[in-house]
């Protein structure tokens, strides 16, 4: 039986140390049933991860792919074909994670630049073992800069709770460690604030009932789960002080596409005066992509995720269909909050307003000129 | 195997024809995966059909309350005392629910103007009918006023499909037949317009996925299975026309309480300029809460609704756990919409502005002196 590790040891995804020919996941599918560990050994092993869901989130999704393409390179005689090809078929897996890309052709540059000679797989390790170790500085300052948040809240509430509530799984399981949404709580917890969360169930396929909730209990963060239909009523009655989501892409302007639902937390916090923040990585940021509503393809999923629920029964881990057989159904992956709910976002580099100029005022280097 | 009866036929809790001791109820808690008939030949039968949500919906409560209280005094030689004691419980099963009060009332002020010598159990089994026969009025008042509303947006859509989004049952299955939020739509459907439900699943316990799903195909009316996160993208992108809920209890002035994520709804129905509709019998008209948010208690349900799923197994029906032992869980039954963002309530006396002028223009034997 494997347990997991915790604190700054936790990792999402790793080269096992004793056979650089595989690279290790947790298997996002079997938490919080069974706490597991996948091998991947093949591009398409990582393809299939993605695909599937064994791994998510955007910042793990960008990694995972640049570790498959690195097998790519390895398990080849004409590596950098492979790369290319490996590539493709990556780059279609996840069509709204703006990550992916980022991570995809942040690879391809580094096939460019090779000459006869050099050992491509080599690089590429290198390369994804970057990433991760950025990805993980990326969350730290999250934390950091979020931190003060949960503080000045802390300090109204003269020391006591804070309740934030979160939305779908931005949390380690999503990064590599720390999360984006949930690094600011974590630090908040390891610097003595007491912090509360509310997880948001979120259907269809309950990343905070499954992998939230399993995260913070492995951290002793105290949390609550509730259906994503509670937190308005919550908000009504004054038990949330702030509201943090991640994202999956956030436009040039801070509209922010993320998981199917966020945008009504977000029409409840407006409405209740209760601020509104997304954790975001920078690698998230779709510079060319303005009004969120109109440029962000939205991922339209499998039915059975809305009409067949993965849980424990009598006989363990099963599949129950929970509708009658043939009930149509729609099954969108993501919405589109746009900036003019959004009080601001959470950076690496600091927190901004979610709209250009905010956007700009931080990564000054995006200007047009 | 039984064959549920439909359109005009269809009813939710009946006198077994054939025996006059036993009252009749389609098992909510079977459906979708199977068409049960539960038997209630106690009073405690009800009470129970009532706590556990074999039968659930403000009218139905208020039905098979009165129901019960008939077979209270069937099965009694002191009717009287029998009744009342079976009222002091029935009253405690569902305390949001306004119509349960109201029956229970009615059923007891029939019982003070009994004399000796009157057959209690036929005064009751006659106004348990009436109840009955009046709740299917209420629903055709509903769907004809309510039916108006969408020939107008199918008038402007030049004949193309009305989207009508609902959350939780209103349906017949929620009343005794046709529902309140759905008559509209049968109607609708019954006039020949083209209608199309997006059906919120409905989290915890999925009302909408295993009863309003169930009841529009039963009926032939064309729907989309959605999970409850999904309504607010739905409406960004122009794919609802009307919001049609029900109602636990409206206020005075106009507040709704209804099934936890309604206010959610409500809030994306404004922010995108839908009209958000509450279809409501007058007997759910609490006359004396005006404050919905501050005066109307909510329930808090068990834990199990939340971490337990009921569904069909390889091995046919069973209950899955989809949490981690021990997630702690907050589980609020109902939220409170404020009138401010209700566009109409429909009553079976027409359609009025969600306020307390609005209210008693069409009750306005309700107004203080």
């Amino acid at each position: 039986m494997l347990t997991p590790r915790r604190g700054d040891d936790f990792r999402t995804i790793w080269l096992n140390p004793d056979d650089d020919g595989v690279v290790q996941i947790i298997d996002q599918q079997a938490l919080p049933h069974e706490y597991r560990v996948r091998d991947l050994r093949h591009w398409q092993d990582g393809l299939v991860a993605i695909r599937d869901m064994h791994v998510r989130g955007a910042p793990l999704i960008g990694a995972t792919a640049a570790w498959s393409l690195y097998l790519a390179a390895r398990g080849s005689d004409e590596p950098a074909t492979a790369v290319r090809t490996a590539a493709a078929a990556l780059l279609e897996s996840r069509p709204t994670a703006v990550n992916l890309r980022w991570a995809v052709e942040r690879t391809l540059s580094i096939v460019e630049r090779t000459l006869a000679g050099d050992d491509l797989a080599a690089l590429l390790r290198i390369d994804a073992t970057a990433i991760c170790d950025e990805d993980i500085g990326i969350s730290r300052g999250i934390g950091e800069h979020g931190l003060r948040l949960l503080e000045a809240i802390a300090a109204t509430k003269g020391g006591g709770t804070v309740n934030i509530l979160t939305h779908c799984n931005a949390g380690a399981l999503a990064t590599i460690n720390w999360g984006t949404a949930t690094a600011p709580i974590y630090f908040a917890q390891q610097r003595g604030l007491d912090v509360h969360v509310w997880v948001d169930e979120t259907r269809p396929r309950n990343q905070g009932s499954q992998l939230t909730a399993w995260e913070l209990a492995l951290n002793d963060v105290p949390h609550t789960l509730i259906v994503d239909n509670a937190g308005g009523h919550l908000m009504q009655h004054g038990l949330v002080d702030i509201v943090i989501t991640g994202t999956d892409r956030t436009t040039r302007r801070g509209d922010v596409a993320n998981k199917i639902g966020t945008y009504l937390k977000a029409l409840a916090a407006r409405d209740n005066d209760i601020p509104f923040y997304v954790a975001l990585p920078s690698t998230t940021i779709d510079w060319e992509a303005n009004d969120g509503l109109r440029e962000i393809p939205i991922e339209q999923r499998a039915a059975e995720e809305v009409t067949h629920v993965y849980g424990i029964g009598d006989a363990g881990p099963m599949t129950v269909r929970t509708t009658a057989p043939g009930t149509p159904v729609g099954n969108f992956a993501f919405d589109v909050t746009p900036a003019r709910l959004v009080t601001g976002l959470i950076t690496e580099r600091g927190i901004c307003e979610a709209s250009e100029a905010g956007l700009l005022r931080l990564f000054p280097e995006r200007g047009r000129s």
